[in-house]
């Protein structure tokens, strides 16, 4: 199996952009990432995306951006795995390359949500729930997540404001990424005033759908002997694991389970542990994931995830950096191009490119994408040499 | 890069499943296809679907069915590529395998399409079409392809009943696929006397939409020295290529570049000419497909590929067999679900056992699946050892 690296990255600022295409969109994160890697060429298109049916009336979109960049005869595709898409694209993209069948990849994670609202929406994003066993019975994506954090705090004995610490964090860091959907600073107060919107999750516990997409080459390693000024970043490892859709067929619905197989499989084949992380972009929809990953990847223990936030631990220069260019929360989650904007961010991290949010010294990033509320969990783990 | 064998195959009959869920359809058919490799357990699973966000409100279709088998903990990722979707999820599938990160995979191609009718079926199939520069102007799919179909009788001089005998073949051969939607025998005048969907595109020369799935497992072909009684069915290449998806973007709207292409590729990896093919179960979405499928794989010259079925050269003993179980025409075409039934029926060509439509000596086969109008295609050749 080829080691793969990373050559180049491109991204959009995350926003409604009313004047703007889908395939603008894509198209300018993946001319970004081309000219950042140097390339006016590649082998085959990934493209992670999962409303483009639903919101754009467009399938086939791996196709549809090899179109619109001029690629004809490419490879395309597309890979959907509800918020997880951007990770499996990246995925998909690994694998071929590894395999020696392809020697460049472009991979693209690119939604465009915001020409629907309200009802269509939350209809669209219900899609990654299960169909039959939770949406048809009338609860939301939110809903279901509301009931999760509910559980949490009653169980292991947290209040609401003990989540705070997620998204001050959050946003705090968005202040400094130029690509971000929101750049407001917040506190624990407007934190625990802000808008109901399934209890007790609000406004500032939920991440901001958006229009946006974020791109990166992958090549083989081998290939990339030297680049002049950046150090090299190669993708050490790449794991993907999966639990019940729904959540009451979970065994417990406060682990996410997934999250655990696929990081300790990424740490093994990476040989590292999450002490080695430097960087942590973890998929942070709302605040509670942020506190059950950082427990089901082994930065904290079981119910503790909260603490960390609380212990001043999770900002850039902390023990855990996580969300250090915004997360989900502030940075914006155009839901099938997540996966990607965080390994960009891993990327920049590990270039050194990340100005007043730059966690020092950072050598080994992890991002992690979650598919519904907890079901498809991909977890990457990126090395700078 | 390890070679890939198939070790096992399933399918379900493609009909009007009302009393069947989409979990059960593609269940239906994965467990089948493990019961037939004699496994209880894959390392991975990616399902090929198109239109079940449109039609199921369901997303995360990986999940969804690692879920549905109990393979938790399983990666699962749906590849879509419009009907191309099946042929794309193997190819993802065997990427994975030859790269040495899983060492077995099911694939999954499911759909189903008649809980809706009408416009909502005719308006989720567009989405294989440009959405912006096709669709928006009032053209539905059928439409495309009539306008193809129109042109290449204008400017190869053929009558419309000169496509008579690829229906009428894909007709005959279902009568012995117990899969297959459709068990009726058709002759020339029923072929020109039936219903117009789109001039000169009438019901004979489209094929029909329906539910179902096919699945098949992929190992490592070193781990399958020898199957009792069966010849041993290896994948000796994949190929995939794109156009652009718009007809009127393309150089030639005459000429399947994608599929050129992509068999061009497929023939040089596995050393084979279009000679060496001994049957080719070719994307029949609607009879001028066919022709213009021979014709870019080499078995005809430039409108010459409706000759083929004039000669009587494309029916189980003749030259060129082609939809030796069917095809779409008859067997149907549950869109996302196409390309894994092409992969089932020619290793059930390559192990003998197609009865009454067997390709005699049948040694090395080719599966095409089209996603749009000509802009996604994927090829694989097969060989029997």
């Amino acid at each position: 199996m080829r080691q793969v690296a990373i050559l180049g990255i491109g991204q959009t600022k995350i926003d409604e952009h009313w004047d703007l295409s889908l395939r603008e969109i894509g198209g300018n994160a993946a001319f970004a990432a081309m000219q950042d890697a140097g390339m006016d060429k590649v082998d085959a298109l990934f493209v992670g995306n999962m409303l483009s049916p639903l919101i754009d009336s467009q399938n086939q979109l791996g196709t549809y951006f090899s179109d619109w960049m001029g690629l004809w005869k490419q490879e395309a595709v597309k890979v959907e795995a509800a918020c997880a898409s951007g990770a499996a694209a990246l995925r998909a993209g690994l694998m071929a390359v590894s395999a020696g069948d392809i020697e460049s990849a472009l991979i693209v994670g690119v939604e465009k949500m915001t020409d629907k609202a309200g009802h269509d929406i939350t209809a669209a994003l219900a899609t990654a729930a299960d169909a039959d066993y939770e949406v048809e019975q009338g609860i939301s994506f939110v809903g279901i997540n509301a009931l999760i954090m509910r559980r949490y705090m009653y169980e292991f004995g947290w209040q609401h404001a003990d989540f705070a610490p997620f998204s001050i964090n959050a946003h705090a860091n968005a202040m400094h990424n130029p690509f971000a959907r929101l750049h407001q600073k917040i506190n624990v107060d407007q934190f625990e005033k802000s808008s109901m919107v399934a209890t007790p999750i609000n406004l500032m516990d939920a991440s901001p759908i958006g229009d946006g997409a974020a791109a990166v080459i992958i090549v083989p390693a081998e290939k990339v002997a030297s680049l002049k000024g950046k150090p090299r970043v190669t993708v050490v490892s790449s794991a993907s694991a999966t639990d019940a859709i729904a959540v009451h067929s979970r065994k417990d619905p406060l682990f996410l389970s997934a999250a655990y197989e696929s990081s300790k499989r990424a740490y093994e084949m990476a040989k590292v542990g999450p002490k080695d992380i430097d960087v942590f972009e973890l998929h942070d929809a709302f605040s509670i994931m942020s506190a059950l990953s950082l427990e089901a990847c082994g930065f904290a223990e079981r119910g503790q995830g909260v603490r960390l936030g609380l212990d001043n631990e999770i900002n850039p220069n902390g023990r855990v950096p996580v969300c250090t260019r915004g997360g989900l929360k502030a940075r914006g989650h155009p839901v099938g191009a997540t996966g990607v904007y965080q390994i960009v961010e891993v990327v920049q991290q590990l270039r050194g490119e990340c100005d007043k949010t730059q966690v020092d010294g950072a050598k080994i990033g992890m991002a992690q994408n979650i598919g519904g509320s907890g079901a498809t969990i991909i977890t990457h783990i990126l090395k700078a040499e």
